[in-house]
């Protein structure tokens, strides 16, 4: 089989190879791969700005069928519609022992699509069947491969951030964690969500529309995006602002926006430090909470919202190919006309 | 009587004045200063660098004997031993109908010592019955002096950061907040303490042993003062971090003391902004708290701690002076040669 | 004016009486009523099977507009449309100062329409300005009446059980506590909410279907609800369990309708003790909670919720009369035929 | 070796047996047990009122040292000093993906001592390594065989029950629960440890004063224990009680005993129904929590509270025997003349 592969450190290094079929070990489930999405951490790979050991098939946002399952494999069977986080965790590390299995520091910890695993960015892939949780009935195998970001944001919004029915929420940054943060916050009670964007994301503004954001801004049109924020929580600011845009500068704002005594959510990663004024989280009574990838919890909220439809992934898809087309997919991606790009086809 | 008064707005401005007695109104206690603190923030207003509304009073950190009473005064009587927090509070707006009453934001918020309200550095005050609290037995009135700090690490810490049995906890910063942090930290059972400083502070880390300390680092002798903390802490990094000591550099490196899934408390306050790199807060799944001032139960379960000498303030009062040597006092703070200064004689 | 009073002690003892129109004291409001409606409580001060305090105008649940105001009011105007909670408070005692209002244990505490104040079955009643809330703009008059029960199953469901979107919750007891309590459970994103109640509850079965219950059990044709809602809940168990019929066997029932590691709330109270196995406590590792009255951020939250239609209660309002046929409407509560019988004329 | 054996179901069928040694699989460890306490469970098996299934060498407290390890241990090696808890998990099941592994559902589950796994009631035992914690320095392998009961105790107190610095907590029943829920409490910062019990409880009151409890009601004696609590406590009722007895009568008590929005933590297990008014629960807007076994997490904090004394179960060792007496072992604590009885030599 052909797997789109990081050979070598360095920019660039990406190309799609052949290499043998993968097969499962005694625990493990073969996966015959049905979708896989392009995430930004695999933009940042390619220009090697992220984490990553090479030679790797990328691809840690994916869905599939169970084909083949290893000898000790008891809970899935051949046939399974399944997706699974990237991470796998030792179960034997002080993170792991206290709940924190997304931040294992087990030597040698295999990340899918990222490091000492294979990813879906191929036709198979083997994944271990403790990481592993069945698509419910109502998802399809295409939104079924936008779990793992999902469950990104139900870990970083549903279980970190204390949103109560109601509630005023803004959200920064229109791209597909922006996105679905809004969804999750929806799905919490949020009485009105406010997505903050530039004026380019327009079209992702129509899209945000769809799914139910009650409200946008372009902060470079609107002169006074904090005197927005307060006219439209009478006058408090947003009891939660969740930053997905790793801007910096919507970082400062989120301190803005913020009411006194509320909350901020770090879904972004800037990549650079950035000047703050961190006096306002006391003179405003702020918590801020940060968050990196799931905990199993995570999975189980998330394709319970998914299979009711609480949350609706199905607008974020805005592209289809075939893995033989993914120099397109990257180039959609790192020319930001897209939100999610999915590989629909492996041969 | 005279009171210690800053007359105008600017640096200085600050005079020992004859004023008159006051008098309770209706809702009121008439209160004889017993001891009254001089707090970093009434150096601010010296210099002109905090909220304040001149004419007044300096003086929120005090305790006192009721005097007279107000004929609506119904459960406090003549001859009781009280203290309270400087900001008194609507009970109406949005901030207090949800428990925030530290953040009211009733226009002519009336603040002991800051605003529209005379303080403790006189003879006489009065403050309205609501915010008062009775000093329990075993508490002598010097010690007494210090509840309001105390019960401003008391929210900040018992009541915002998740200290659990056995937790290591690095506080930054051994000036009284920083003391009273380790203290309050210890209270919840916290395994080892370690307190950070300067080599100017040896003195400071002297007392800070006798009041419980674990350990202490000198930030400017230690050549990796996080690899010190890794040490102490298993290699993981200290539970929890107290930043309290208002330095830029002290945010950042609290950011590396603290563990993978830990959490950052903001004490102390920088008077600017800084450059730091908030990725870490995800990265390393962070939680971070900043907290002003006092909630009425912080109140509770400080005077509850003192009573049973969980938290010795005792060691913490260096200086003991007059009124009217109030120009000394000042200068023993500003030159960081005192922990906590009192005023206990007022004629 | 009329007031509908309870004027001593023992069963019945209710009676339209012709007494003096209030006056505002210093800082109260005058408050002509545009509606009130029945509570259960009513119904037991009736049968002296409660609290109260004679004689007393009966009505906790009111709306109404302020048409007079006590020179020390400032928040609040005439002309202004307002609800409030029947329960005042303090501010001093240990219960209030520790965020606990809703049970104050001031001497003399006056409880509108229960004890030493009169209630909302009159024209005008009086209430001080703090515990008064603004009815926002969407909320009609009749639908403002139902704002104090609501912010009950506010407090007892938001801000006291851990529901998640997504969540199985079963709601014990179709009346005007379990209708409220579902659609709270909803605004918090559960996914399913099952109602259950007997064969005598078909009616309101149909209100709920209206209000969005997602799924009725009558527990006398079903022949095993528990597995009715193991079933639904894919063999676990409801997340959260809200008893609110006040039978016992209900409370037994909600320990083996919950699942492992779940949660039950007590709205209904049952007035006697009962038979039960609480080792379940303990074998499926669960917390229960009860809660009594409101904190004032339960109203905040109720108002909010109300004026976005996120809990719609009119469908709750099945009878519309004039307070000169209180024994009508007291009937109708009695004899179980109503949900909530609102007086709308009180000449 | 010989192992004591639960060997069929029944009464009795309990003896001492000759066993093949055990051989460690590829993922486990042998250790060689040094020290076993004998818990109330093994009562219960031995008289057939709990679950279990034979035939089983019984003991789940146990410390020991590993003698060998499996191919694929990786983190545990010959020579370690080691613990574990009793219950094994499977990591898949719904349970433990959201976080409740002692309450894993897996089919053929294996718990040490009690079901499908020899316990640590012979000289040697195995373990698969996951579940294995290391003994840390400065607690004897004696000690060590406490940890189990501790670490339940500590996930019930410090995992689940809301006891900040100052509080009065209430611990019914001086058995091995309650001794260590006493010093849990205390290491939360609890200011005032009542600790209640009967009148044949004395010499349990004896050792409950060595370990730091403050006060003892014996409730034969007391004429009024509800009301010696209160005054105990500014006539507030205790912040929370822990119900340690499993009696009957001491789980009313404990609404009793319990404060206005009190906890009430259930330890013990009553083993029936009982009589009791849950509506207390409403009216004084209370939590409960149960709890069974422990968390991973626990363990982490259990042995680092043993490591620094926090936690002292030296005093609750009260009879070290060989496994050759354990008739002797066994009548001590049916008789209730021990707390703790240890298991100290195997041959």
């Amino acid at each position: 089989m052909r797997g789109l592969m990081k050979t070598a450190r360095g920019p660039g290094n990406l190309e799609l190879k052949e290499i043998d079929e993968p097969r499962p070990k005694k625990d493990e489930v073969l996966i015959e791969v049905a979708a896989a999405g392009i995430c930004g951490t695999d933009i940042h790979i390619k220009h090697d700005q992220a984490f990553y050991t090479p030679p790797v098939v990328l691809g840690h946002e994916y869905s599939g069928k169970v084909v083949e399952i290893g000898p000790d494999v008891s809970q899935v069977a051949v046939g399974d519609l399944v997706v699974s986080p990237a991470t796998q965790y030792c179960g034997i590390c002080y993170q792991c022992k206290t709940g924190h299995m997304n931040r294992c520091t087990a030597e040698g910890k295999k990340i899918l699509g990222t490091s000492l695993a294979n990813g879906g960015f191929a036709k198979f892939l083997t994944a271990p069947e403790y990481i592993i949780h069945k698509i419910p009935q109502g998802v399809s195998m295409e939104e079924a491969a936008l779990a793992e970001p999902t469950a990104c944001v139900v870990h970083s919004v549903i279980e970190k951030s204390p949103i109560i029915p109601g509630d005023v929420v803004v959200v920064q940054g229109p791209g597909t964690m922006g996105l679905l943060a809004a969804q999750v916050a929806k799905s919490m009670g949020a009485g009105k969500v406010i997505l903050t964007g530039v004026s380019a994301d327009q079209w992702r503004f129509d899209i945000a529309k769809k799914i139910g954001v009650d409200m946008t801004i372009d902060v470079q049109v609107d002169s006074d995006p904090v005197k927005t924020v307060m006219n439209e929580s009478d006058g408090r600011g947003a009891d939660v602002v969740i930053e997905a845009s790793g801007a910096c500068i919507a970082c400062n704002q989120a301190l803005d926006f913020v009411k006194v005594a509320g909350h901020v959510t770090l879904l972004g990663i800037r990549g650079q430090s950035l000047d703050i004024d961190l006096d306002i989280m006391a003179i405003k009574e702020l918590t801020m909470s940060g968050t990196w990838g799931t905990l199993p919890s995570s999975w189980v909220t998330t394709l319970r919202l998914m299979a009711s439809k609480k949350i609706d992934v199905a607008p974020l898809i805005t592209h289809r190919i075939s893995l033989a087309e993914w120099e397109k997919g990257f180039e959609l991606m790192e020319s930001q006309k897209a939100i999610k790009v999915l590989f629909t086809e492996f041969d």
